[in-house]
């Protein structure tokens, strides 16, 4: 970092690259995964922005979700640095992906967003520039912090059965997983509300809660291994 | 991302930060957490440069390490990016650390190096920039890939005994890890290699190997946790 610190040479005299943000927004409908894009004169992107100056990367993220999606309050961290540097035509352009998982519902005062399905971890729709590969990378992101918490994302409300929440896992890492492993390794971080549902069709099915301290077993992990 | 695709202003025109990479390279010498440092104009600071024009991030990282200490194909992944806008007073400077693990043997031709001791997961010497905030967080990085297999920056060689394996786990954790427990937990990923060793100086204890697949089974994490 001190490389130029000896010289009278601005660092603006030296060749800098454009900053951008890309943002990942991870949802589930209809018991699929579903990354959002916008509409760009690139076709398909995640929502996006150049980073300006005084501002921080989260600051920009924010801005490209309000301004490009109408999305507001979404929580999201950084997934990567996309860096190569033919990756944009317009010139040198880096841009720090992010990654977020909220409820269906979050998008639902979105403005002119399109839900792209996601099939085996990826875009089942061409998105601009390296989009693709950040929505893979958010993918894989996702799957790690579900292994290691009960839905983070909060994709399910308060209370939900057990069913629901192995269905949900189950559109999440995309295959079926054991109904008895998947109790076993899940129930230390439930509690039961008390409640039943019959939602489901059947008979009552008891209703859970993520308790306080929602973090998995490690052991749980093994069950979501790829 | 396409923000200014319709205008015919060139990217150019806009304000654009320099960008920087940092790398935190750690190792373990005498019982003690070190991570590398370089004199810099402002002090000690972790070995970085500049990313030039048609260059990945990762390829300035290893310029860096080699043009500031000498050290030549380690290995390091992105921490994550550094932007608080007046992180660097000589102007608007983005840096992306990386971390790294590695052996103190491969350390042995590094030139002007200084090798900070980390206590309580710090580096014990100022730093310049916010590089003592990107070594916290490189610490906690690799406290969580320690968690998750064994030993993967190799800092003990092919072969080692279980009382080494613990006293490594305890350098890298910064507390005691209770013997039985500690076996319990990373025996499945080890096997025998047959031979014997004496240099503890007490009677011959048994030496042990990775397996190929190194991972620890989830359930030794909860041992690793803060």
């Amino acid at each position: 970092m001190a490389e130029h610190a000896k010289t009278e040479t601005a660092l603006t005299d030296y060749p800098r690259p454009s900053v951008a943000v890309d943002v990942a927004v991870l949802t589930v409908r209809h018991d699929a995964l579903r990354v959002v894009a916008v509409q760009s004169p690139r076709g398909l992107s995640l929502p996006g922005t150049f980073l300006h100056p005084g501002e921080r990367l989260a600051e920009a993220a924010r801005r490209a979700l309000s301004s490009k999606a109408g999305l507001q309050a979404l929580d999201f961290h950084q997934i990567g640095m996309f860096d190569a540097p033919d990756r944009d035509d317009r010139g040198w352009v880096l841009s720090m992906a992010h990654g977020s998982v909220v409820p269906h519902e979050s998008l639902a005062n979105s403005n002119d967003i399109v839900e792209v399905e996601i099939e085996d971890g990826s875009a089942t729709s061409p998105l601009a520039f390296d989009h693709a590969e950040m929505v893979t990378l958010s993918v894989e992101d996702m799957r790690r912090r579900y292994a290691a918490s009960i839905d983070p994302g909060r994709l399910l409300g308060d209370a939900f059965t057990l069913l629901e929440l192995r269905k949900l896992y189950e559109v999440v890492y995309d295959r079926e997983l054991p109904k008895d492993t998947f109790r076993r390794h899940v129930s230390s971080a439930l509690e039961g509300t008390g409640d039943t549902s019959t939602a489901g069709g059947g008979r009552p099915a008891e209703m859970y809660r993520r308790k306080t301290e929602i973090s998995l077993p490690e052991s749980a992990a093994v069950l979501f291994r790829a």
